[in-house]
Formats: C-alpha cells, sequence, structure tokens
C-alpha cells in the first residue's frame, strides 16, 4: 500500500508518494496560494492527482493522503485553527479537500509531521520514542511516543523551544525570558557570534564575517575549527545551553532516542560530538541508566513529505 | 470486575481493593520486611490473600494486582531494577509472587502509580493527559498520557524535578546545577525561608521558627498570610519559580491537566491562586490557546493503592 504526504509551505506545495516503509517514491511540486485557501486546496487536490498519473498509480492504490501544515491545527475535526503564512482560521481543510479526491485525509502541524519523517524513516528509524529538536530560526521539533505523535491538548505540544532554562534569561520571541530557544537557535548563535565580535575586534571570527558580509549560524563554529578563542568561547557556549535542553527532555521524557535537526545541525560531528559529551553528566541517573541515544536527522526536506504520508499509516 | 492494588513502601506494605472506576473498598496494611526480600514478597501474597478472605472476595472476583515500587522497575519483565530502600537488585518480583497468587501482577515506579490513581480517581478524574508534580522533599511526578503512565525507555521518565531552569544555579541533589527541584522542592523553600530569616532577624518569620522550634515548609506560607514582608517575598519567589517550571511542562507536552501534590499542595488556595496566576503568561499561545488547568491532588496517601491497583485495568 502506498501513502501521499503534503508538506504544505507558504510558498510550495511539495507532495509525494512514499511506501509502508516510509520510502519516497515520487515528488511534485507546486507554488502554494497564500492568498486564496480556495485555489490553495484546489492545487493540493492537483498534485494528488498528478502525482497518481504522472507515476502510474490510481487513487485506489493510495491508503490515506497526510497534510503537514504551518500552523495551530485541530487534528481530530481536520481543521487548521491558525495559520498566519496561508490566512487560515478555523478553516476545514479536510472537508474542502474531499471535493477533490475520495482518499482519506489526515494533518497534522508541519513540526510535528517532519519529526515524525524522521522517526519512521530518516535518522531515528527503528526507534518507537523521539523527540526532534530543530535548531533553526528558532527551536522547534516534535515528540514521537509509540511511534505517533503526541499532539497534547489541543494540539498545543511539543513547544520545546519555549521551555525556560533560564530564568529572567534573554528575551524570547515568546514573550518569555531564558527560553531554550533564545541560547539554541541559529538566530540566538548568530546574536553571541556578533556580540563576541563586538568584545574580540580582531579576531578571526570577525574577519570571516566581514568577508562573508555578514554573521551567520556558521561563523563561530569556522572560527572555532580555526583555533579562534573567542569564537570556541562562543561555540562552548552554544552546546552547553544546548546540552542543559536536551538534558531536560531526556529527563522529563526518557525517549529511546534525540534528533537533531535544522540549520546548526549541518555541524555534523563539531557539534555531536562535544553535545553528546556535555549531555551525558546532566542525565538523571548517570551510568546507571541507559539513555536516549542522540543523532542527527537526515531527511532533510523531505521529512516533511515522508512524515505526512505516514500520518495515515 | 475488581483489582488490588499494592503501595510498596520501605516502611510498611499497604493494599486494597479497588473497584472499575477507581473507588477504594477496603484496604490493610502489613510492615514491610525491608531486609528480607524473599520475606517482603510473602507478605505481599499474605496481604492480597487476607484483602480476599477478610473481605468476602475470591481470587476469582479479582482481575489484576498491581505494585508501585519505590525505584527503578522494568515493568515489561516484571522486575525491580533497582530500589535502595527495599534492597532490591535486578529482583523479578513478578515471578518471585508467582508462588503466592494466580492474579496477574503488574509492576511499576510509585510516583508513577500514584499518578495514574490521581488521573483516574482524584483531582484529575476525567483528564485524559495529566502530569502530576508532587512538592515534597524533592520535585517528583508522573506523567500520564492517553489515560496511560508514560513510562519512557528503561522506565527512567518523568524526572520532572530534574528539568534545570537556572543554568549553573542552586546545586541539586542529582549533581546538576539549577533543576526545578532546587528551587520548588519543600527542601528548596525551607532553605530559602533560612536564608530570609538570617537576612531579616527581626521578622515574624523567625519568630514563628522558635515558636515552632524549626523552620517548616509552612513557616513562610503562615507568615506572609499574618502580613510579613520578607516572608512574602520567599512565597512570591517560590511561586515565580514553580510557575516557570510548570510552565516548561505545558508547552512541552500540552497536557489538560496540571495536578499538585506533596505537602506543600496542603497550602491550598495560597498557592493555587497566584501560582494559576504566575502561569497564564508563560504559556505559549497566551490567551490564544486553551491551555491545561492546574488543580491539586485528593487523594493523599491512597493515591498509591489505586493507581496500582488501576495498572491492571
Amino acid at each position: 500500500m502506498y501513502y501521499i504526504g503534503i508538506d504544505l509551505g507558504g510558498t510550495n506545495t511539495a507532495g509525494g508518494i512514499v511506501n509502508e516503509k516510509g520510502e519516497l517514491i515520487c515528488k511534485k511540486s507546486v507554488p502554494t496560494d497564500a492568498k486564496d485557501t480556495e485555489n490553495l486546496v484546489k492545487n493540493i487536490g492537483g498534485v494528488i492527482n498528478s502525482l497518481c498519473e504522472e507515476n502510474g498509480f490510481s487513487q485506489n492504490d493510495i491508503k490515506a493522503v497526510g497534510i503537514g501544515v504551518p500552523g495551530t491545527v485541530d487534528s481530530k475535526t481536520g481543521t487548521v485553527v491558525y495559520a498566519n503564512n496561508i490566512k487560515m482560521d478555523h478553516f476545514p481543510i479536510v472537508e474542502k479537500l474531499k471535493a477533490y479526491t475520495d482518499i482519506p485525509v489526515y494533518i497534522s502541524n508541519d513540526a510535528n509531521v517532519a519529526a515524525l519523517g524522521e522517526a519512521v524513516a530518516g535518522g531515528a528509524k527503528g526507534y518507537d520514542s523521539v523527540v526532534v529538536v530543530t535548531l533553526g530560526t528558532g527551536v522547534g521539533g516534535g515528540i514521537i511516543l509509540d511511534n505517533k505523535i503526541w499532539e497534547g491538548y489541543m494540539c498545543a505540544g511539543a513547544e520545546i523551544g519555549h521551555m525556560v532554562i533560564e530564568v529572567d534569561g534573554e528575551d524570547c520571541t515568546c514573550g518569555r525570558k531564558g527560553c531554550w530557544e533564545s541560547y539554541s537557535s541559529a538566530t540566538a548563535l548568530i546574536r553571541d557570534t556578533k556580540r563576541a565580535i563586538t568584545k574580540n575586534p580582531d579576531s578571526l571570527m570577525c574577519k570571516l564575517s566581514k568577508e562573508e558580509g555578514k554573521v551567520s549560524g556558521k561563523t563561530a563554529f569556522l572560527a572555532a575549527k580555526i583555533g579562534d578563542k573567542a569564537a570556541q568561547e562562543v561555540v562552548d557556549r552554544y552546546i552547553k545551553y544546548l546540552a542543559e535542553g536536551i538534558a531536560n527532555v531526556i529527563n522529563l521524557l526518557a525517549p529511546k532516542c534525540v534528533l537533531i535537526g535544522g540549520g546548526i545541525s549541518y555541524e555534523g560531528d563539531n557539534l555531536l560530538i562535544p553535545l553528546k559529551e556535555a549531555v551525558r553528566p546532566l542525565q538523571y541517573g548517570g551510568d546507571l541508566v541507559d539513555h536516549a541515544e542522540i543523532k542527527l536527522c537526515t531527511l532533510g526536506n523531505d521529512a516533511g513529505i515522508i512524515g505526512a504520508a505516514m500520518l495515515g499509516r
């Protein structure tokens, strides 16, 4: 049996056909009409139909369609409660799609769906409980327990970036102070790199950022690798706070695997090796207990399509 | 159908017969033989048999026996991995009990079991996802998702007190610094009350503690109620940190209910009203989202028996 996954973004609507194992067979992308929701739905219907027609599938071959939505959803009623980027407010997307397909349709939040994709077929394949931590503009992610997305009451769960790890600490975009996101997002790393550059105008970090024309999430990691001491301090502090948050998640939920994704995860072993080292002593029970493995996401942009497809499995 | 729950403590082994609704029908308690595990098991068997005989139940009336164990358990294999108080190390308690009863036996950690009791028949009756936070010597608790205990990998989950809310903050007994427990346990409240007394030797707190002969978790709450400003500061700070931790749990898991138990919870509305007020602005999504209800535990010491009984439901 096969499944269709739709990764509904503010810019593009990407879809794919996925098999029972979570392997992506084929994919297709069209622009999202973010201004006209009726047309947006019609285009999703179009993606579903063309994926089948162009790849020799009949709609009977497809058990379910899943959609990852960039916003708050009520998965039980198939309603997008609120999605700013695509202008949806209590929009019954599942009902609307019935005009275009007879295949059952499921929805969930896009971050949750991507986490499910990584758990089923990506970096955490084979683990039944996984927390995915995405280090990008913010710190997002998803919680997979017993192979299912944990959505929480009103589908409001897994706002893992908005766990305070320093009371009265750095300002967070959410209004709290000291959220994990305000230390471990790429945005926070860039802020801290800029601060360190101001304090250390002769550092390699400063030189590299001038050459690149900007400070990025890579600046401190790159300068530290070459031996810049001030940059190493930025990286060490970044990893320290990241480790505190990951240890919190492990102590609270004891997942079998914590997966790291998002832009900063492309640092690979430069991030992962010191991170594992830093998390170990912070885990409750220390060496007496087997703790979660910490690994990297592997599916990149396909996680959303694959995870969405797996909603109906 | 009926169930037997056993709350296995370091001092007493308390058992009870519980009906399908989680109502306690009758109970019995015997001393725990913490030095002789074989005898301890025999005594559990004795409690099971006398509960039935003395109350007119046949073993056929009992669907399952559940045991809450004060330690780390492997619920799948029925083994107590480690329990310091009752000297168990990889002890196959479920297997051993087969010598005394034919009723199926289930085990889980005692804090998890008490949380299940509160979720099924106590303060969170009717809520399918509940996080119980116990404010005692430490900060403990349990996580109930879809009406079941979330035990986590190696049954190591729900160490909710060991979530850092202040990086490099107060020393915690676990070895980390700044754990929620090191701000929100009764132990932490007593420490902070003592510090405030040292700074404010003329305060009412100081007078009350001298009269009582000690500083307790009640001292600051009582003095604050009478109007002691220094005590009010202690209480305000205690509630602030408690609120930060509860908001973290809500943002991460979005349970339908957060239940507060343990010694400090006996402050009742003096705790609950300002706590709810403090949590509200810290919840992600603010007033746009319906958030968890915050309530108090209601079963007291019976939570362990009732929750244990519900393991087999």
